[in-house]
């Protein structure tokens, strides 16, 4: 049977940049056959059935058209149709992934389910950020990679994590940004704020990403496989979806199955108007105060969002310290900002929740030895998210877990004990940050590769967006004190940069740590506005061991935020200039 | 008589960091004598009259409480005064230095003028970002210096350049702003824009700004003379205010005067409705519509502060192209933005100026060989800085000019012909731009300082501030093609940057221009949102001679638009992750 081209768009020339398949080879369903593009959007041609490719009438680098035929092949089942299936790859051009996934037949359906045997070089079991981006960083070169997902692609970072919280965070803030306008001359009436038309602009963006992540999968030739895995032996996993089972045999093995939500032991934790950090990012109902147990990242991320709101919040964080492990002098200027508008307890620990007749929740908490009580209409738990290991039978591989038996064991190349499986992301217990999982992925595929590469911890990032941001990487202030690591710090305030006050954004400051011995920089973090930009300058800094004479001979333009950066160098060399202790 | 200590702080004790006269020793009028600090604070005492210290009854490292007396002194003059002048440094401690400066008596004052004779080790000419930067940086290094200053310090980039358009920027941005956000859940009612109160916060902004300027000279001890300074020979400069004259001998001499708006010779240029980029910056009139002669980064910023205040903009550009060198990628981003509001006429020159009877302005351009017309309320004409040379009497020291006369020639070391007298910024005609100037004076006081250094201009960054920034460093693609220079470029969109589609901010690109032949990063720009701190990644990047692998390595934290930078790296080598061409 004829094999037709249809382009995305009829009206234009496409031109061939890839033939999957040669003449006289075999593929399988879903399989790719032919990529052709036009300016910068991309149809990748696939297989509706599995069969043979009998000739081939085009050649890469040929130009194609709509409705042209492109081959001829022999399905395996004996059936025929005419043409490939069709799918679009661009930027943005999501939604046709999902329509031609939708509309795609399935042959095979029966009442006792699809039985599938498939292999691969590479399989990838879970498609948050660590997993899908190594699928399609191995894909693109040139490995035959295949992505298992249970349930959404993106994982928790896309789907409940790190982008719809940031599209939150932006409606809180630019609401919360009305109240400062008289100042600069600009003046608005009441302002009001619709929650249920964020959390349709946050969902929009979701599924926006997640439409291009599967885009992304389609055009580099990642097979998705849909449905949850099982090691059945150290190379083969077993898919199962409904009654569907999937066979998946792979040379090698990226175990990327991320976290989830602890379930914690405190009485109460399941009521009604107890959210989780999943739960609340989908609540749209209206309410006055809220009691945040956990003052972590996600706790205070959620703290700023609802003060920015202008709800009474209140913060619950068992260490002394909200953001435990970042330095007090950033964490301070952030207490300050949320002075008068958030309740911040430390040194706490809450031992029930329980609901009132009249539907407000109390939540009864430790201080001092004494049980104290707090009533607030909702309280938001935010502690606690544990490795995603049930139903992998890692035990069939053999794959060795952690001393806490709480995640997958991995060395420097993010291998696991057993040779050709390796494990990136949350549920190595590394650490649980999306770009650490990525980057996981990206060195677990070059190990597949062949090249020498290690996973470096020293200087990954990390960001909090709350009212103010925090970013830091390196070591912290604190934890060289502890290490008895003499060194000298350098810190610039915001205050004092032009660029900042422009904006109104004079809060917070840089820092920059150098150890004594050598002058190496070895943290850096800054807290107040654009830290989640101004970090990737420090960032790269730290990692490409340039020294604080070099960020002072590198030309920082005026007036933006980043000159605060070149200012804390020269505070470690002669003094800054705009700024004098 | 007796030498007392005031505290910016009363109720605070003080602790003497600095005596700057030993017992003994002589100063004069307006010399610093103690420094203490408190927290952040700073107190320097200077001297109401020139005098000799008799007894210093105090130490460095002590501390003094305000009121106690610190040393005995006798004045030159023979008059006595109960204590020193006080002045506070600190990063917003502004106000004080003013007025203490105007609470000055000026024992000396006659109908003739005063005389007066000082020398130094380094006298720079000119507080703009050149000069006072050079100046604060020579002190700290333990220089005695002198700033001249005949107008306001800061220079025209603090008083009437980058900083005021910023803050005007922010305020138009975001009335702006407002007319988007019922997509993302939030409502205002109906938003204004009040003039008068965004040049007060502009004007408050600069004043805050000068003032910092003012007490970091005064905390670092730099002897700001004020007035205007001419040569007298190559190491004597004769600086005049009103009938003051001071004559300032000085080791090295260091020019930074800065530059001017150009005089043209369009008729009707100076009519009563016609501004330039200083008085278009206190501009509270309301008007309609404006047309902006110049396409450069002056008029594309005033572009994009009038379509964002609602008003008709019309710009009209010589060149083929507004912001002509930049290449036409990134200015489409900004062309795209502006569609509909700013009416863009390239190719065209303006011939002539009028004014109607009814109060219009009417501008006359060539076109295509035609004479064509626009009517607008105003006319603001964007064009054309020349360097302030005039009254330096630079013959008299000798300094020779560039070939086309309308600057000052330097070297690398930002030395002018005559050994020891150096030029930096807008009068050496090299780059227009604050922080070239600035750096530029670093290079020229470590030269002095005898340090090897000579100013690199290959990475210097650009950022223009319009509705769209956009920010480059490096050579551009033109450039390249026509220097035949054979490079990859990689772009990478923020439509697939999971933060930008959160803050709604998906225009634009960042773009990565590597060598063929060696993979060298020689260029790097950014047109969309933080154009102006992703910059600094950049430069950073190029400056330090950094490889794609080397930003390949270093993790970007996830989700922050500084991922472009990273996509666009690994697009030189393997492909984007979240792209796909």
């Amino acid at each position: 049977m004829d094999l037709q081209f249809k382009a995305a768009d009829g009206s234009k020339r496409y031109k061939i940049t890839k033939i999957y398949v040669p003449e006289g080879g075999s593929f399988q369903a879903g399989a790719p056959l032919l990529k052709a593009e036009s300016g910068k959007m991309n149809t990748v041609v696939k297989a509706e059935q599995a069969g043979t490719l009998k000739k081939l009438l085009v050649k890469e680098g040929q130009e194609i058209g709509s409705g042209e035929i492109f081959a001829q092949a022999e399905y395996a089942a004996g059936t025929s149709a005419a043409g490939g299936q069709r799918d679009t790859a661009g930027t943005s051009a999501a939604a046709s992934q999902r329509d031609a996934a939708k509309a795609s037949p399935n042959p095979a359906f029966s009442l006792f389910g699809k039985k599938e045997e498939l292999s691969c070089e590479i399989a990838v079991v879970g498609a948050g950020p660590g997993g899908y981006e190594a699928a399609i960083y191995a894909a693109k070169q040139g490995k035959d990679v295949i992505l298992i997902e249970k349930s959404k692609v993106g994982g928790t970072c896309l789907n409940v994590g790190c982008i719809p919280t940031k599209a939150i965070v932006n409606s809180a803030e630019k609401y919360h940004m009305l109240s400062g306008l008289e100042d600069i001359g600009v003046s608005c009436g009441q302002a009001s704020f619709d929650m249920h038309r964020v959390i349709g602009h946050k969902n929009q963006v979701v599924e926006q990403l997640r439409g291009g992540i599967e885009s992304l999968l389609e055009a580099n030739g990642v097979r998705l496989v849909r449905g949850t895995a099982a090691f059945q032996g150290p190379k083969e996993l077993l898919v199962s979806q409904g009654l569907n089972r999937t066979t998946v045999k792979a040379q090698h093995v990226i175990i990327a199955t991320g976290s989830r939500i602890a379930d914690l032991p405190i009485p109460g934790i399941h009521g009604r108007n107890v959210l989780n950090s999943t739960t609340a990012l989908d609540l749209e109902e209206n309410f006055d105060s809220i009691a945040i147990v956990g003052g972590g990242v996600i706790g205070m991320e959620f703290a700023g969002i609802y003060a920015s709101l202008g709800k009474r919040v209140h913060v619950l964080e068992y260490e002394k310290q909200i953001l435990p492990t970042t330095d007090p002098d950033l964490v301070e200027v952030l207490t300050e900002d949320l002075k008068g508008q958030v309740d911040i307890r430390t040194g706490v620990r809450v031992q029930e929740i329980r609901e009132s007749e009249n539907g407000q929740c109390i939540v009864a908490f430790e201080s001092g030895g004494r049980t104290k009580y707090l009533v607030a209409d909702k309280v938001l738990v935010a502690v606690g998210r544990s490795a995603n290991l049930d139903g992998l039978k890692l035990e069939k591989a053999g794959v060795d877990l952690t001393e806490n038996k709480r995640s997958i064991a991995v060395n420097g190349s993010m291998e696991t004990s057993v040779p050709g499986i390796y494990a990136i992301g949350d549920v190595t217990g590394k650490i649980q940050l999306a770009h650490a999982a990525s980057h996981q992925g990206l060195v677990a595929v070059d190990c597949i590769l062949g090249k020498d590469r290690s996973m470096e911890y020293d200087f990954i990032p990390s960001v909090i967006f709350s009212r103010v941001e925090i970013a830091t990487v390196g070591r912290t202030e604190r934890e060289l004190k502890q290490a008895g690591i003499a060194c000298n710090v350098s810190r610039f305030p915001f205050a004092a940069n032009g660029k900042a006050l422009t904006m109104e954004e004079g809060r917070g400051f840089v820092k920059l740590i150098a150890r004594e011995e050598d002058g190496k920089l070895v943290g850096a973090a800054v807290a107040g506005p654009d830290a989640s930009n101004l970090i990737s300058v420090l960032t790269l800094a730290l990692t490409n061991g340039l020294t604080p004479e070099a960020i002072i001979s590198t030309v920082f333009p005026h007036p933006t935020l980043g000159e605060v950066i070149h200012e804390a160098a020269l505070g470690l060399t002669v003094g800054a200039i705009h700024y004098h202790e």
